[in-house]
């Protein structure tokens, strides 16, 4: 299992009192100032894990990058969504040609963006491909880790086995080690797969202590009647599961890796697996972590159950309209124990789309926080007498 | 009076229609899509009065431009702030020598920076200015239009004369004229003046049916007893003048402009009308007009009072700590008629600072929103099947 060292709160008094210097009354900066806190802490440790001569004092978030993480979902044959499966890969090739709301985020502010195709049901040939253009600098990588043709029908059976779960966390910690060779220094995350809010609810519960219907919602937009439905074919794959194995019949908050991964194999998408192993890659390697919606909510989640130190290398970009998500986002800023962060998302747009979009949207607020932690002057060096 | 023509909703239809036929389901971009709505309304307005020949179909906010307004003001002997008048000038300094947050958040968002000495206590000197860096893109533009040194103690006396109102008022005209001609498509307003939240409070309580104690919060951080001398203190200004005049006692919502511009002359700051007039100034050029915290709320709610027609023009980027500002935000929702909007600023960070900060701040998710409208694919072009 990929180790995460607690994040060291060595340079916690010297940032603050750097913050503190600025000119501007104290705390005026609202979250920006925790969250900068926050990132000259991750920086810090990133330097001296490394060894890099670079100033512990100044913050560093080069090279953002937004990876998309695309599955499917056995489930959907039970019409849980408001689309068909078929439209997973119609919105992988949407992304691949620039045409999807995470695009035009990603380009407006700045973000390089990866596609990974986790396991969507039919594979994108090489024709599907569009070929690059030389002043295309916008142009998606697209990188395949498929884990298998989408997952099996969660309800009536496991959705992946154990070892395919162990090959996600391979292969994730892999793409991460090669995208922080490239120089990135935040990774965003961000995901597509049709009935996934349903694989992300049964997980939700099986690791707290909510009840199903208070884990599932609408998803993009489903009636009273889908809604219904899905409550309970998640209660059934939780009955399945309970009554199979003790995992589920234990206090939720004790739970053994090996637990987890039994859980996510059950439960899980391909692309919330490797979620999750890029989360614990991200945080491993000291790199703060960007989560988007409730699905990478959900995978941050199961990252914190595997090892709760990854908590506080996570930054939350928004609150979306998923009913649970709320819930969720408050279960995963407790986990943290960096108790400067004011408990709240960064966004609340009403946003409920995924592809990572509130995470791309969120990225200008992070990089401010960066900006006037480096760039702003001190009351001394200003000249200025309050 | 500037004339602000109400915004046509003649493209309303057509723009609605574009939104929905993008690859997301109906309104999972949340409050991005009344937003682009209001932008696409008033690109097309623009068009048509110019006569341009830019596509009406796409939003056009290049050049964003933040302008920041500093006045003194003489209530401020009366220690109402953290601050003494002379951190005015300083804080007028720091934003020439790229020091301040608005500075950063200027540089990290890409907008161009102009500050504007509306009155402060000592003008600034030539060999105070920084001289210019050929690599310096970022280094602000330097304004003078001055009404004065510091305007009166209002608690006392009229804040300045009816004439120095009008002299702003043509001021503002001529720089918002000068801005646009230079090819601003949006303009992104802040302010700098120790003491101007008294100012901002008096205007709004004498604008709307609101308590001076409804009205009044803590600035940047002022103690109980100051919070209950600058109360009494706008009690006693506002009893001055209704003692003195008709204005207070009618109806406040039933002003004539000589009504608004008398309130100004007894409780503005030089700084607060000169934000009046740009923002009547930008929405009768259909241009958009990011509204910033507390302070420049108040100057909208004045310029709305002046001409309704101006409300549908603004964008509220954020919600700031002062106590009152949540309030003011509703009453000038409230006069939209752009009902198709959330009600809502688009950011809640805990700020309370001024400098255009929040507006810096929320240009990035104004851009995101053009950038979807502009750029997205529909389900047709993308052979998308939901």
């Amino acid at each position: 299992m990929i180790q995460v060292p607690p994040l060291s709160k060595q340079a916690l008094v010297n940032a603050q009192a750097k913050i503190d210097s600025k000119t501007k009354p104290l705390g005026a900066l609202g979250v920006l100032e925790p969250l900068a806190l926050q990132l000259a802490l991750i920086t810090a440790q990133r330097s001296l894990r490394r060894s890099v001569h670079t100033s512990p004092s100044q913050i560093s978030i080069n090279k953002p990058i937004m990876m998309v993480f695309a599955g499917d979902h056995g489930i959907n044959e039970e019409n849980l969504s408001i689309a068909p499966s078929a439209v997973t890969k119609q919105m992988v090739l949407n992304f691949l040609h620039g045409g999807a709301a995470i695009n035009c985020f990603c380009q407006s502010n700045d973000i390089a963006l990866t596609v990974i195709d986790c396991g969507i049901l039919q594979p994108v040939s090489l024709e599907e491909i569009p070929k690059a253009r030389s002043d295309d600098k916008h142009k998606p990588e697209f990188i395949e880790l498929r884990l298998g043709a989408g997952t099996a029908n969660f309800s009536v059976k496991r959705a992946m086995t154990v070892a395919q779960v162990e090959q996600g966390f391979v292969n994730a910690q892999q793409l991460v080690n090669e995208q922080i060779a490239q120089g990135a220094e935040i990774l965003l995350l961000g995901e597509m797969g049709i009935a996934n809010t349903s694989s992300a609810a049964a997980l939700m519960s099986a690791l707290t202590s909510l009840s199903v219907e208070q884990c599932v919602g609408r998803g993009t937009g489903i009636s009273d009647e889908q809604l219904k439905r899905k409550v309970s074919l998640i209660e059934q794959a939780l009955s399945r599961v309970s009554s199979d194995s003790k995992v589920l019949s234990n206090s939720n908050k004790n739970l053994s890796s090996e637990d987890v991964i039994e859980l996510l194999s059950q439960f899980g998408g391909f692309e919330i697996v490797q979620m999750v192993a890029t989360i614990l890659a991200g945080a491993s390697a000291s790199v703060p972590v960007v989560i988007d919606g409730f699905i990478v909510s959900v995978a941050a989640l199961v990252a914190v159950r595997l090892d709760n130190n990854v908590a506080d290398y996570l930054i939350f970009s928004h609150v979306s309209q998923e009913k649970a998500h709320k819930t969720l986002l408050a279960e995963l800023i407790s986990a943290q124990t960096f108790t400067e962060l004011d408990g709240q998302a960064l966004l609340d747009l009403g946003l409920r789309l995924g592809e990572g979009t509130g995470a791309a949207l969120a990225l200008p607020l992070i990089k401010a926080a960066a900006s006037f932690y480096n760039n702003m002057a001190s009351f001394e060096s200003a000249g200025v007498t309050v």
